[in-house]
């Protein structure tokens, strides 16, 4: 088989962009693809930081404005790995390029800025996704496949949670290095774009529409020092926000994420309870599914821990041998394993613009249902 | 020391009726007190049911008709153990009568009901008490030590839920033996006065005032056969109930109850997020405590998983060797270990029918805000 | 149906004469047996300390020589609950004067007592039971029907272990109240008469007979001060045990018992591997069973977590409802009840002082393999 | 700084040629190093799997003997993966040849192999490691630094188990792709040599020298058909083994591995039990640490579930951010980048052949005693 050449312009040198790297460079070992990904270039805001981003995950050539690369002919596919603010000018650029483009989640950082990345890459007719990973978790890709044929019967719950505890201290800034997300002008919202986005996402492809939402949140250390401005000012982003909601399905949930719960890194949780079962997982030992199967003779009924490293379970046989653990960085690796696999025509499964939009509008509802304290209904409008 | 004798006249003899009569015998060789219990009656609909219950837990005499166990001069205390909505009417006559009253929870089927018992407990002057049992769970008791000596700091999050699986078929009528919980006429509500009311109960306990919350209620299976009037009726008690919340001390909470959660029987989960730790606890493995302490150094932090069965735990220096597990029923046994003590003047924590009523102000703005689909404060009127 | 009267004579008033004690009183409330309780006597070394006891409990009296209590005509039951090296000449004596006799574990504090034991009562022909408690915690019983059934088909692997904590300050006295099991003179053994032999007995109840034995034991501090000398005294007691074992049906085996296991106090596990499946169980979570059943679909085969509260689990339709957890003590109130089974007729399967004569020469082989440093078979000799 | 290139041949291409070959891809882009790795050459039995596995990971040349790598002059280091009858062959060659080498565990096939392989690296002057990888788990390596810092004080007991079922099926072939581990000629012995291996050196890495070891094993599907020969032989490789076994420090151990045992894949488990704590850890959730400190105050003392996913932990800062877990590879990518800061002249604390040699002394003398039926010493022979 002779591979295409598929040529990769990453944009933004942080936590981010260091995972969406690190799979662009493990998917050919693993995985069988039709294309050769060229780590093509880098963009970052200084030369020297760029350089060696590149010279250490072995990006061809650097650039320090993104306006250049979107343009460069030899690049295929932006892939976006910048603060939140940034996303949309750039997707649309690159769509309008005629790039594929690859955004880090959440797609917008306002409810405006993610429709017109959605119409942006439409009217280009270019390949998109949105990095929301945690889909492509095995225990995660597992449900999915449980709740498709209809193990679990009908829905009555969808319950989840992403706790955790790292901006605690009042000492901690807005905005700067790895603090941008503490910063409301850049990251949008808090939690509810950083943490409940993933949740939602997971949610709504694995248990369809949120028709509506009732929700609150909370900033409880309500000013810090501000990185830019170096005054203390207003902390305007969610600390805290948690959400009741109905599914199209007539099922119930909630939902709550936080940066104030001590004990929890990256406590992200959800359980589904249906008619003839139940299944549950967490990111803390990602490489679990709890299911409980009502179908089982009853007095040996029990919740299953299903250790999801054997080679029936999905993306596993990839990977070592039955018994041994993959990590966080794998959901990466998949997950651009299957786009690779949806541009060769096989259908990718991998989050689109399209998807990631409802997404927003979920977390949009949220924060107005917060801000006036009664319930929101998500419109499904047209675009 | 001489023991002053305390006479017992027991109404019920259900599930509730047998875990507080339990509760009567097993107190006094575990628990040093100044009084003696006396199984003097119980009173149930019919005799032959009377006399069963009677002569397999050691009571007495039988009655059949409890106002004539109320009035009766050898009885100190009524217990009631009845189905919600004859609460009322049995509490008010038993403190008119001078007796200390003890009653299921919740107190009554109505918050109308629930003012008129403590008015009539606070005007007798009689002794009282509500099961609400599970405060007297040691690992649930030693959490509120923790949180009493500030172990967590200032709280940000209060998480409860109270899931279970068994009124899932449709086959199951309304009302009936042991079914009454499923009949809106007896049982007043559904899982938000049965399962939520434990999880208010403990947390007001453990955390405070709640002053606001937004809630919503689902009936999943909509008309079931009614036992009493032998025909297919609307089912009107809520099947599922899920509320947001906020505590006086600035803290948000989401609480959850169903019966519509596969796999689960009765798992009755709190945690709470301070300030500087965390604690968490689950009824299907109730002798276990689970403290996050972040001042514990850094890289050997971790969830303690604490076996409540030491002697420096609450209760447990009653009991056996640690390592040794109790059950459920211990919860009964203590808090009427504690109620003795409180007799006794030393003052006993069980729930009072004053603060069984703050729940009951909960449960009731939890049914309105699921009704008008809107956020219902609090109010701490004056009785 | 008419009860019969049971008039038991405790001889002890430790520990053990309290969980005897609970589960005389308790049997009859849940469990329909042919038989009226009767606590009759109680005897201690002192009469204030019988007294005590006898006023806690409900024994009618009381006695001071155990001597004058085994010839009691009004006695049908002895329960032997003093430390092990009385246990031969209290069993005998009764047994000679035609009692039932009850026995705490281990059988005798040597071969050639429990020998003697075995040959008194069925000389007699009086009913007999060793207070090998555990085969009653209701997972325990279930596992054993799993056995049974050949859920597990050949079995491959048995695995015990039984670590505690509590003897490791070297402070800790030999002998005296609560301490005689650091006495070699009148524990016999340490761990492994203490601890192996409960799991022993459990083992060979769920796997059938142990063919051969090697052993190492090990004391760790070496000197004590004795309590009955007043000198500090070699220690004589093993405070570790451990060994290999070949079953009679080719399975193999790892058995351990300590006390200087840090932060387990009585973590007795078990788990056995066969070919169709496996188990597992843990007294510090004992109301749960492990099961892994390989005839389970593939992708979701896990263990299971089974929570032995439901009414088709051993036991447990005669307490509460499912969820709700029982404890320690409720194991000695099942081996009462089924002891009273079988004398009404039905088959006890109580374990028989013949049955605790075969795990004591599993102990005896381990004391000696660990002495001799050589395997040992155990021999199925004559008595 | 410039980097030293280090040109990497390796032999064999099956699971460990995949571990290694990743760890080598990876190494740079997570550690910084002194050296560049270049994947030089990989050697397989035929040219088309050579090619194959080049073009899969990236290696310049192939080449079909070993004979004809290790003397390649643009090689550094010879990387053995092929099955153990053939590690000292190639192993003495390569150290001949004054290249550094690294092997597949266990390091001979034979104790006499062992032996020569030490004395060839060793005359040489060569760097060498063993891939004993679990050290480098970052739990097991955090484990080493407590019991370094003496955080669990003298040392009682030392528990391992290494659990897997795959070999189950009598249906399963001796030899073959993958299934050399089953021809005792191939492999030298069976879960003693392949998984027990893995215990012990983790074990002595933990907890210092093993003086005495009592065995047994045992071969459960005593005929399998032979790939090789194409007839039914018996099958020579034990299938079980367990032994006890004193460490120089006085402490008491018992190891166990097998893959007859159900429902675990790869279950390698250890524990310590100390004066003041105890640790435990397992490869099934290979990024949490369990450790009982003693010295915390007793009500609150708890076996802490450490998710060893911080900054602070061994290597973490190296990957994601707290709370994300990393896999079974990764022990492989720190063993290598411990090698390589060994090299720069840091001290590496990988297994070097001298210290796998003495793994194989105890899995020889475990061996020997399963056959001849008694204890038998270590002895630290001079080589």
């Amino acid at each position: 088989m002779v591979k295409k050449k598929l040529n990769i312009g990453l944009v933004g040198c942080g936590f981010m962009g260091r995972t969406h790297s690190n799979a662009f460079r493990q998917v050919p070992q693993f995985f069988e693809t039709g294309h050769d990904l060229v780590l093509k270039a880098v963009c970052a805001r200084t030369r020297p930081l760029a350089e060696a981003f590149a010279g250490n995950w072995g990006y061809e050539t650097v650039e320090t404005d993104w306006r250049d690369m979107v343009t460069r002919p030899d690049i295929d596919l932006i892939d976006i790995a910048t603060p939140n603010n940034s996303h949309a000018e750039i997707a649309v650029a690159a769509a309008k390029a005629g790039k594929m483009v690859a955004c880090e989640k959440p797609l917008g950082a306002s409810l405006a800025d993610s429709e017109a990345m959605v119409r942006a890459v439409e009217a280009a007719g270019v390949a998109n996704m949105v990095w929301y990973n945690y889909r492509r978790v095995p225990a995660v890709t597992f449900a999915k496949q449980l709740v498709d044929e209809g193990r679990l019967g009908r829905i009555f719950h969808y319950r989840a949670k992403f706790l955790q505890d790292w901006t605690m201290s009042s000492d901690l800034p807005q905005g700067g290095a790895g603090l941008w997300r503490l910063d409301g002008e850049v990251a949008g919202s808090g939690v509810t774009g950083d943490l409940l986005a993933h949740c939602i996402d997971t949610a709504m492809w694995l248990n369809g529409g949120i028709s509506e939402v009732s929700a609150m949140t909370e900033t409880f250390i309500r000013e810090r020092h501000h990185v830019g401005s170096g005054k203390v000012q207003p902390v305007v982003i969610d600390d805290a926000s948690a959400f009741l909601a109905r599914f199209d399905n007539g099922s119930l949930a909630t939902f709550e994420a936080t940066r104030y719960a001590r004990g929890h890194k990256a406590l992200y949780t959800l359980e589904i309870n249906g008619e003839h079962g139940s299944i549950a997982w967490d990111l803390h030992d990602l490489h679990r599914l709890e299911l409980f199967d009502h179908r089982d003779p009853g007095a040996t009924r029990g919740w299953r821990s299903i250790h999801i490293t054997d080679g029936d379970h999905p993306y596993m046989k990839r990977w070592w041998v039955p018994g041994l653990q993959i990590g966080y960085e794998h959901s990466f690796i998949h997950q651009m394993a299957d786009f690779l696999e949806g541009l060769d025509g096989q259908g990718s499964g991998v989050p689109s613009f399209r998807e990631a939009l409802g997404t927003d509008r979920v977390t949009d509802a949220v924060l107005r249902s917060a801000h006036d304290r009664q319930w929101v209904s998500i419109a499904n409008a047209e675009l």
